[in-house]
């Protein structure tokens, strides 16, 4: 129960309550003179996946020395060691004379451990990472386990231990985390920017990735700054598990000491965090936070940059760009693709996010807000003409100068998802959300418009709400003031007819956010329906659109059969669900979640993955109840629960067709989405069992019931041509006679 | 569809679709000279309930003059007559030479009319209202319904109905309505205050109850004045159906001319609404908005007080009192505890709350909320001392403050509801509740509690919350601040081991509110359970006590199977649960809720009524798993939809054990309560039938089974004595052997 401890199983999601075992063992020494050593080994590269054998020892040493980085360790291959000599400009002669590689100092005990490797990995069809000791030249393994890798190696062992015929692509799917997936997506330095930016020096590329942030030397000076929103860079001379909480908060971790096994390089590759260890040149100075490298000296809070990828730490801040995915990448996303069986949408509001996500693999777009298309240059004037229009007339006005901003926008976006279904979400924020709230921008509001300021003052306090969450928001306002759904409606049509004649493939979804009753729908529904009658008349072209809701109110997913009589399509708000559900809202829930989450109150934080027993109870009596009226009804989920796996695994078990999540979530949904199914295909198969017996069963039984049919047919025969069964048949037919007789008078 | 139609129709609740049906029929003719006459009459009193024969008649007129009240018109009753006669200053003389009843002015045709009536109240079983016109000394009867009638007027003929043998008590419960329940509730004029009141003048008491109120003269300017939150008392000539709009906007209807079948008089009853009609002194310009009784001239917003029960008409205000209840009521509502299932409880949070909840007939409270009790004086300091504070301690040093405090109000309460059990919701507001929010406040409560405006400031930004509903608040509190909860049941407790040690029987309830995960309330019942135990040690004394929660977060509804492993009680907090289950906030949707009503998306307002196909459904699952869980849990409503009629009928098809409601609406509940026990034993009864065709059903089947054994029995012994029928069982069981044999083979 120390804070060590307790901060490792938070990071890996164990319960405190497993407990801890204990093993009680024989010792052998590997400090008992130059007849001895202690090393530490992968079976494959960690950081990048290659298939060698890789690791480090240390003559006359024991084991925690490897991993604590105390002495600069030897390498075990010849290979190895030779490409260590030329990274750190040591001679040949020297090499051999001071840092053999095991391989050369003890061949018959390098013999011995290549075997036991290659047996540990074969028998456990993945990379083990394993520990042994020398002891007067006998060989003692300590441990083997599957060894923590990089996101990169995950991916790179996963493919090629499948080409290998190791483990099947199912395997391959569940090898690689979609955590992984999400480092490998972390940004990379942009290499001009790198090549401007000078060096500090140089250690090994323990955790690859890059990471900019402020110095700090203490792992608690790493949580509080991280806690201020500052990003660091912990520099220490080696880390211990003590640090655990402050190499959580940093964005990198650059040490002076250390091998790749050691204990920094280690941890930061199981978190996906970018790692230099081993910069033999730091001279670091923790108590007057400073480190210095040959008279250049950084202090506390000044920035440096750490490319995990390289070992490289370059002085100032360095800009990132997105990494380029190689070819294992693709491979291992192709098979994921076609095992999972819930479609990948993503949540893009411009056509640049959509062109994004489709580049990671997007099928669709699950959620198009249209309101952030309002805040941009002119359309913020004319939506707040709008909003203080006194009247009908006034809003349609308002409204008009809207609708080519608004076809354009959805002109963009359709060309850019060609061919996939887009689904475009009518208005949905309260309306004060496009009013200032400042008494200078106020005045300038008042100025650009002509108006007053006590019109715009009047204004705000009427739409003032005490809770705006559960306010006049959603359908609400279009079901209020229809004129806003007819243009967006027709902005929407308008766009799709004026794409379709030019032979873009369009399949526009129009969604009715906070439907909460089916009135509600419909009411919507049909404007949104006369209103693309018009268009088509005008236009000269008819074009398929569905009309569906949002499922984000819990009256709405209680009600979801009856809303299904006339929506087309489901798409579950869970964040609004998740807020009406549990009555918390998001903007305020934060403090009593973190107190409920310590006192676990709370398992999960509900905004991060989705509450199952809870919300999930909603989704599924509405994914019910809407295929009951609908079975064809197409059901998704936009929200940040799409991005989780967790919650995907949940998503995918309700059966629903897609989730839809932001652009840089839809590798990692995609990889999810595949395990959901790999995983649940263990129910499946248990289910199949069952049918196979029962079908089994079923045609024996037709079997036997046919062979007993025909030998009834002879026995009948047999007996027809008795004549004393015939006598004993009529007697009995007689006795039958009486007792029904009796019956009825009775 | 004109405006008044729509008006009547909204007023009783109709659809406009339901149509109007036109009836075409030939005319009889009361206006054809002395021989000729029209008139209205009720078997029964319609004001009092009295059981005379009561009504008006004009020769030589039609009906519509009388209803208008454009002449005076005679009484039909010779005693009826008299009485106006000596209400009027008419001699004898006189009365019989101007204004004869019909008694005295055509004998013959009054007989005729009396067995009428007669006949007419057997055959409906209730108090008619009868239009007749007499053409040339021939009665015809126009029209015959079940005659409007005040609350009064309604209990007391119910109840002489079943003592008379018309009808049947449950008929008697079901002839009043819970809403002319709520017009014998209100107020009548205080009798010494009324007596220091100068008369203005005297009319006829058409509408009992009392009223005060600014004069107006135009049905508009009710509506107008009502708006502003003003009540008014509308002063007409006579009024017309154009007038409904204004009639309910005003306090009371005072008019110059017209009876007690006036327009004015009818319709007024009907509302329940006090009404003083045909008071013919006044002199009313409408134009100049004056009205005058000799040289008393008041104008328009003049303050005057009207007596609906004596018709008296008062100058300026006169303060009100709550009615008493008659024998008659007593009865009924007797008839009314008898038939009903549902227990009715009060929410209330005061002694004398609780007493006048206990005369109204509560039986028990259901919501007795802590936080009211922290606004008075000293408390208030004490919960903001708490509010500020920096750790524990100093939360804990506040708390003491406030325990004393509690306590009394507890023994206050407790020792009024003696023998009956009180639910004690533990703090529930979110904290800034209790802090001021205006500058001046602000620097009064820093001078009062010696600390600066800038520490009140940052804590009223720190408790700042965007939707205060979802927020910090609820069991969340307790669950933060384990203090409150221990501070709470510490009052609880120990008032109830003092009123204990002195006889007095008490039933404390322990409520949780806002649970939404069955491990928030198991965090506070742990603290409320340990906190008791302390109390008893230090007593001395056990007593008994439950602990249960609200239900009115979703997903507590959606989880009550676990929340009731621990939970001994639910409380359906029905305001909360609609909020969260329509995404409505109370305090903002009045707006769009007003136009979805117009807009028929919603049919009626679900904070009035409780929306039984989607909140409905969350109190329908939580009851049926909190008794899966708990069979013997005990099941509740607290929140307006306890008084409210329709919910209370959805409550006793729930099968809850009890509503609360406030006081004055308790004894409603319990005759709604008793309605819908009536109205539900309908499905009872159907659902008996089929119970009773089933086991009849049953016991046939198990009849003819048993002698179909005793047949076959009797026809095996007779097949065992048969020597035919043995060779031929041989045979067969040889062929039968054979088969066998040939199958095993395949």
């Amino acid at each position: 129960m120390n804070e060590r401890a307790i901060v490792y199983r938070k990071m890996n999601g164990f319960s405190d309550d497993w407990g801890t075992a204990v093993n009680v063992q024989a010792m052998v020494f590997g400090n008992m003179g130059d007849e001895c050593a202690t090393g530490v080994a992968f079976t494959r590269n960690p950081a990048t996946g290659e298939h060698i054998f890789f690791g480090e020892y240390l003559i006359n040493a024991q084991g925690e020395d490897v991993v604590a980085g105390i002495r600069t360790p030897q390498q075990i291959t010849l290979a190895g060691s030779r490409k260590w000599a030329e990274d750190h400009n040591v001679s040949e002669e020297d090499r051999k004379a001071k840092y053999p590689s095991l391989e050369e100092y003890m061949p018959e005990v390098y013999e011995n451990l290549c075997n036991i490797y290659k047996k540990l990995e074969l028998h456990y069809h993945d990379m083990q990472d394993i520990e042994f000791t020398i002891e007067n030249r006998k060989l003692w393994m300590l441990q083997t386990r599957n060894g923590k890798r990089t996101a990169a190696a995950a991916v790179r062992i996963a493919v090629e231990m499948v080409d290998e015929g190791l483990i099947s692509k199912d395997d391959a799917i569940m090898r690689v985390t979609p955590d992984q997936i999400n480092q490998l997506l972390h940004p990379q330095f942009i290499k001009e920017e790198k090549k401007k930016a000078s060096l500090f020096t140089k250690g090994l590329p323990a955790s690859p990735g890059a990471a900019t942030g402020q110095i700090v030397f203490d792992a608690d000076d790493a949580a509080a700054w991280r806690a201020e929103g500052k990003g660091t860079i912990l520099v220490r001379l080696e880390t211990s598990p003590e640090d655990i909480t402050g190499m959580v908060a940093a964005n990198g971790i650059l040490t002076g000491r250390g091998g790749m096994t050691s204990h920094a390089a280690v941890v930061a590759r199981g978190m996906g965090k970018c790692c230099v260890s081993g910069a033999g040149e730091l001279v670091i100075d923790a108590a007057a936070k400073t480190v210095a490298v040959k008279g250049t000296v950084l202090k506390e809070g000044d920035w440096i940059s750490i490319d995990g990828g390289t070992g490289e730490v370059l002085l100032g801040k360095v800009a990132t760009e997105e990494p380029k995915l190689d070819g294992d990448f693709e491979t291992l996303m192709r098979w994921a693709d076609n095992r999972r069986v819930l479609k990948i949408r993503t949540n893009a509001d411009t056509p640049k996010d959509a062109a994004t996500a489709r580049r990671f693999g997007a099928e669709g777009i699950g959620l198009c807000r249209t309101e952030h298309m309002f805040f941009e240059g002119e359309r913020i004037k004319a939506i707040r003409e709008m909003i203080l229009a006194d009247d009908l007339e006034g809003r349609k006005t308002a409204l008009a100068k809207l609708i080519e901003h608004q076809k354009n926008d959805f002109l963009g976006i359709f060309e850019e998802m060609r061919g996939l279904p887009v689904t475009v979400r009518l208005l949905d924020p309260p309306l004060h959300e496009f009013l200032p709230s400042e008494p200078k921008q106020i005045t300038e509001m008042a100025e650009a418009m002509h108006t007053s300021e006590e019109k715009i003052y009047k204004k705000i306090a009427e739409l003032h709400e005490i809770n705006p969450m559960l306010g006049f928001r959603g359908c609400r306002l279009g079901n209020i003031y229809p004129e806003i759904t007819e243009m967006q409606t027709r902005a929407i049509v308008e766009a799709t007819c004026e794409l379709t004649q030019k032979g873009v493939k369009v399949f526009p979804e129009i969604m009715i956010p906070l439907v909460g009753k089916h009135e509600e729908f419909e009411y919507q529904e049909k404007i949104v329906r006369e209103t693309a009658e018009k268009v088509f008349a005008e236009k000269g072209i008819n074009v398929e659109f569905m009309v569906g809701t949002m499922i984000e109110v819990p009256r709405g997913a209680l009600t979801a059969d009856e809303i299904a009589e006339h929506a087309e399509f489901f798409s579950f708000g869970t964040n609004d669900l998740t807020q009406m559900c549990l009555g918390y809202s998001r903007d305020d829930a934060g403090k009593f979640i973190k107190d409920y989450l310590a006192k676990k109150i709370l398992a999960v934080d509900p905004f991060q993955s989705i509450d199952q027993d809870g919300v999930g109870q909603l989704v599924e009596i509405a994914a019910k109840r809407g295929r009951k009226t609908r079975p064809n009804i197409k059901l998704g989920v936009c929200g940040e629960h799409g991005g989780d796996p967790a919650s995907i695994d949940f998503f995918h078990r309700c059966g629903l067709n897609y989730v839809s999540c932001s652009p840089y979530r839809v590798p990692i949904a995609r990889l999810a989405a595949a395990q959901a199914a790999i995983n649940n295909d263990v129910v499946r198969e248990i289910k199949q069992t069952v049918e196979d017996a029962y079908s089994k069963a079923e045609s024996a039984a037709k079997d036997a019931y046919s062979k007993a049919e025909s030998g009834l047919k002879n026995l009948k025969e047999t007996l027809e041509n008795s004549e004393e069964l015939k006598k004993g048949v009529e007697g009995a037919k007689k006795l039958f006679g009486d007792i029904k007789n009796k019956f009825k008078k009775d």
